[in-house]
């Protein structure tokens, strides 16, 4: 099933998507399923960000191309970050740059991103795909002189807008058995299958689970392959994942 | 004025507090001071953590001392670093100390918190102050094997508990012209004016919101001065900030 974030009546609404319909629901998607009032005509114009997490956990260096590609060598377990909720845009928004006395070099990162459906702490790696409600798209928007500079990631990766998400969630996914590409201004720059993780989905919850008590609607980012590039003003950026969609963000 | 949030019968319920007596509100404090109800006695077994922020924003370094104690540099611009709400916890709860697998070293950091009661980016310094609501006590709990071992201090920070933070919000205080104590089991272990930061409240909301936007109810830890130290099961930490009160946790 596929759930979005969409204008209804002026007011932004979750809703289920099917065909040229969307169905109203009452509350947040994870949380409930529950529909309310008549379904109404869907309009891709009106899609806003479907996500609304309490935290945005994001995994670093989980490909081993894109390890090397920065002069890293592949992690021996899963290195966590936080991206701040301010960060996230939805389909139709647009990537801001920072001004260039912040930075100069903007890059994408494709992702595919987990939305968790359920409360957990301590979660065994067995036991982890029942807390996930579904999947989507995610860029993982980054300053890499500052990502440099700075050495924790925080105003590299924080910027407001540096995290579009979208277009929907995609609940029927075998995240193992997808594939992550990128385009800029329609050119290949990222395409790899998601089995090329280092940690698949379930390592991920459960190592991050071992920390902190994962929350229904909390977004786990899990990692970008090679071939990250710059982001520059009048750029169109796509990420891809396959059998989820497409979500398309400008970049201003 | 201070504000608090407190179990109103069984249910958690923000108040201001004055005297003896706790006055239920509608809404958080920096969302609106209306209040609801009849004044209630004011029971100090009965608070709860007083802030529910959308992000935590914490300073690393921001004073001389404890930046030289862990051999770095004081830095030249504000190191930021996110700790997330799963990790907080108020007046009367428990830190409690991961498997001694994932970390023998737990340290206490003793900091004023800062909560926001207005949204903001791009804020200038001279208009900064005008987005704080009011000061609270916090601990900026550490692992710090994990935080050298890492690299990232996601993992290292950001333990469910350890952003143990209290007891109440006041709303009447000069910043500069504080002080940061911690005791531990009554032993002073860190006491510095918070005239000592390197970067003043004020800066570090002009730098935090060049970056992101800051929402109401958004939590800025300022930084610990030097004297950090192991915590072990059985502690009791408290973290006094002067003008707001005493903070009190145990360590399990």
């Amino acid at each position: 099933m596929r759930f979005a974030r969409v204008l209804v009546d002026g007011a932004p609404t979750f809703a289920r998507l099917e065909g040229d319909r969307v169905h109203p629901l009452a509350r947040p998607p994870w949380l409930s399923r529950e529909e309310v009032g008549l379904p109404r005509p869907f309009d891709a114009a009106s899609l806003l960000c479907p996500v609304q997490p309490s935290k945005i956990i994001c995994i670093g260096r989980n490909y081993a191309g894109h390890a090397r590609e920065l002069g890293n060598e592949p992690p021996k377990e899963p290195l966590m970050f936080f991206k701040p909720p301010s960060s996230l845009i939805g389909p139709g928004q647009a990537i801001v740059l920072p001004p260039r006395a912040d930075s100069e070099k903007i890059e994408h990162e494709a992702e595919l991103g987990v939305v968790l459906g359920a409360r957990g702490r301590n979660v065994a790696a067995a036991d982890a795909m029942k807390l996930v409600f579904g999947y989507t798209c995610v860029g993982d928007i980054t300053a890499r002189d500052l990502q440099k500079k700075d050495g924790q990631w925080t105003r590299a990766k924080g910027f407001d807008t540096f995290c579009p998400t979208g277009p929907w969630i995609e609940t029927d996914l075998e995240p193992g058995k997808s594939r992550v590409t990128c385009r800029v201004n329609g050119v290949v720059r990222q395409d790899a299958p998601t089995s090329d993780m280092l940690f698949d989905v379930a390592t991920l919850i459960a190592c991050a689970s071992r920390v902190m008590t994962l929350e229904p609607g909390d977004l786990l980012v899990t990692g970008t392959p090679e071939g990250v590039g710059p982001l520059v003003a009048g750029d169109v950026l796509a990420i891809e994942i396959k059998g989820v969609g497409v979500l398309e963000v400008a970049v201003a």
